[in-house]
């Protein structure tokens, strides 16, 4: 390589970023030197700065920088339904459907056999301790509906049972705005099992 | 947004980086600071190191950590041959093919209109007076068979013209191993305009 050997350990510190191989590590790292120092800047700044700030909210596990997150502090939200998602983005979503008033657990992940993330890397024994605060009467399961959030959430199901506790799923089904023509047979076979009466 | 706010800043500072939009860059911040915050850590120092300690090469205006890089300073190559590429990854694959040994001028990168990068911005004198050191006699446009990297060797070689310098250019045609079948016709009908006498 004819490349300074700080630009070399520049191009192999960017591979920590998910889905960047050496092809495009070398060229962010060129952009960044040639056309955006200020924003390379800020990256490394921002990077230090989130690292030693962020950490997870003791109560829903999401990433905060208190104790305990906006949103459990908030006292407005109903303490009774905990919704257990896979990932912040997920729970953000969740919001924006501005339906559910309940409180969240986030998983930080799913469970994950091949990868190597099972039960105990999930940490599921914070979930339990969090249901466990006299207050949670219904946990609502929103992982994925992939193979894997799937599959965690029935792990966690099974879990759950037996306390006393109401676990539910967000339902399966045609979108808001499909039409049966062109939704795919899987989601219109689970949306006719899951089929409800008419209110 | 439910994310603390160093945690925004980190997702929008991820952005600068090409090819980086907004649902990658939180996808890129939630994977380091859950499963790779080491990672992130080293990432922030590279981007400090190299910010302070890569700039351009005098000669070349390559990447380099000093006034002139190693390969202008090495006394073993050619210098009468000045080979023009757009950015220091194709002066790495032209090291890689072992049959140049003359030496090198870094463009970062390309004559492009659309994008306002002119022959101000690309500081097309640095080259001029590069090839006025009194040693080059050929510059070798080894631009990309782009639109933009050909009108780049076009206009240099405008530039050079009348200043007693051979300007050459790669030669294109059908790659080594290509069969005309599957060549374009674009290609091979470059081929054939450029075609050689056999020796």
């Amino acid at each position: 390589m004819n490349n300074p050997s700080t630009l070399d350990a520049l191009i192999e510190a960017l591979r920590c970023l998910p889905g960047v191989g050496p092809k495009s590590a070398q060229r962010m790292a060129y952009h960044l030197l040639q056309y955006d120092r200020e924003g390379a800047a800020r990256l490394s700044t921002a990077l230090a700065t989130a690292l030693a700030q962020v950490r997870h909210c003791r109560l829903c596990n999401s990433f905060t920088e208190d104790e305990v997150c906006r949103l459990c502090r908030s006292g407005t939200r109903d303490a009774s339904t905990l919704c257990v998602v896979e990932m912040p983005a997920d729970l953000m979503m969740m919001e924006q459907t501005q339906i559910y008033r309940g409180m969240y657990f986030v998983l930080m992940g799913r469970l994950s056999p091949l990868d190597g993330v099972g039960p105990r890397e999930l940490h599921l024994e914070r979930l339990l301790k969090r249901v466990e605060d006299g207050q949670v009467r219904e946990v609502l399961l929103a992982t994925n509906f992939t193979a894997e959030g799937e599959a965690t959430a029935h792990y966690i199901g099974e879990l759950l049972k037996g306390r006393g506790l109401r676990v539910t799923r967000i339902a399966r089904g045609v979108p808001v705005g499909g039409e049966l023509e062109y939704t795919d047979a899987g989601t219109l076979a689970q949306a006719i099992l899951e089929r409800r009466e008419l209110s």
